[in-house]
């Protein structure tokens, strides 16, 4: 794989993006990012970590909420939620100046997307499969297909909102796959090959 | 493969979407419809097929004036422009109620997402690779950027107008591959390797 490759995974509520992401980052052996993004990014920036956690979940959450809660110009002419993403956003390309890495969810394709080596990924799975994962989440208070509409719906309108691109949007991606079909083994089989061959070209 | 099984491709203008679907069905041994499905219709339905041909490229090419032109009801309530939907609607029916086959484009996976046994893909490719395609294309009468996302937008507004659904939308599709960076025999490789996996469960 060629220096500095960036792989970013994005996903739909309960569609085991993020193992998909860590068995991609287990295989090639180096850094995955996401949740962790957020006390890197609470340590860096001075916020409490227990402040930007809160914020972070409301922000992804209850994007709507968070907006008028929170959106309101603060000390330096950004709101709570524009810090948070400006801060995270800075946190992103740090690491991934640092080499090659993998990125689950945080808008890390539109960030990146200027890096020569990035490669895009969208995880789906079938409703069922995705209501069987959701139910182990102690995050999704009860795992019904409203709920997970929901978040996706709020991932989306997040997404949108700080990139002007459409989350979900096939053009945006390299590669859309299912995991529920495939499973998590071969979901990053395939998204291995797709880089291989990219890279060969 | 199973009885029945429907392979339906949606693809970028450019993207090779034609030729992926082509040489499915070569493989497969099954059938291949996509312009061929107006010629039929045509026969079936009593239009003259000229006047069909006509209004089939208005509808799908520039689908607002169609609109505007055709929009208004006909002797049986549709305008022309439903009526030739709904004619290719029955006929693409009919044609996978006889077995096994590929469809490409003419909405065939909303049309027939009720089939027990339907895979659907989308197909696309970088922008420069569309233009090297579009180029030999007859019917494109200048091979820009502009001219394939215009192209684009028309066959969103069609699809959406008739489905309700996002053309294009990750979430709706089995398997999003870049036929670009594959190359359409790979794509074809992966599309019949997922079905494989899928009717294995």
């Amino acid at each position: 794989m060629k220096a500095n490759t960036i792989i970013t995974i994005s996903r739909q509520y309960g569609s085991q993006g993020r193992e998909v992401g860590q068995e991609l980052a287990n295989r090639l052996g180096i850094p995955y990012y996401d949740r962790d993004l957020i006390t890197l990014a609470a340590k860096e920036s001075g916020f409490s970590e227990d402040l930007f956690d809160q914020l972070d979940r409301r922000a992804t959450n209850s994007f709507l909420y968070s907006l008028t809660m929170f959106g309101s110009a603060g000390i330096n002419g950004l709101s709570l939620t524009d810090q948070l993403y400006v801060t995270q956003r800075n946190i992103i390309r740090d690491l991934a100046a640092k080499g090659s890495c993998v990125f689950v969810g945080r808008c890390a394709d539109y960030i990146l997307r200027k890096e020569p080596e990035i490669y895009n990924f969208f995880i789906k799975a079938p409703m069922e499969k995705r209501l069987e994962h959701a139910k182990d989440d102690p995050k999704v208070p009860e795992a019904t297909k409203e709920t997970l509409e929901k978040l996706d719906k709020q991932r989306s309108a997040y997404y949108n909102f700080y990139t002007g691109q459409i989350w979900g949007n096939a053009a945006n991606y390299d590669m859309c796959l299912d995991s529920g079909v495939l499973g998590v083994s071969k979901v990053v089989d395939m998204i291995l090959e797709y880089i291989d061959i990219a890279q060969k070209e």
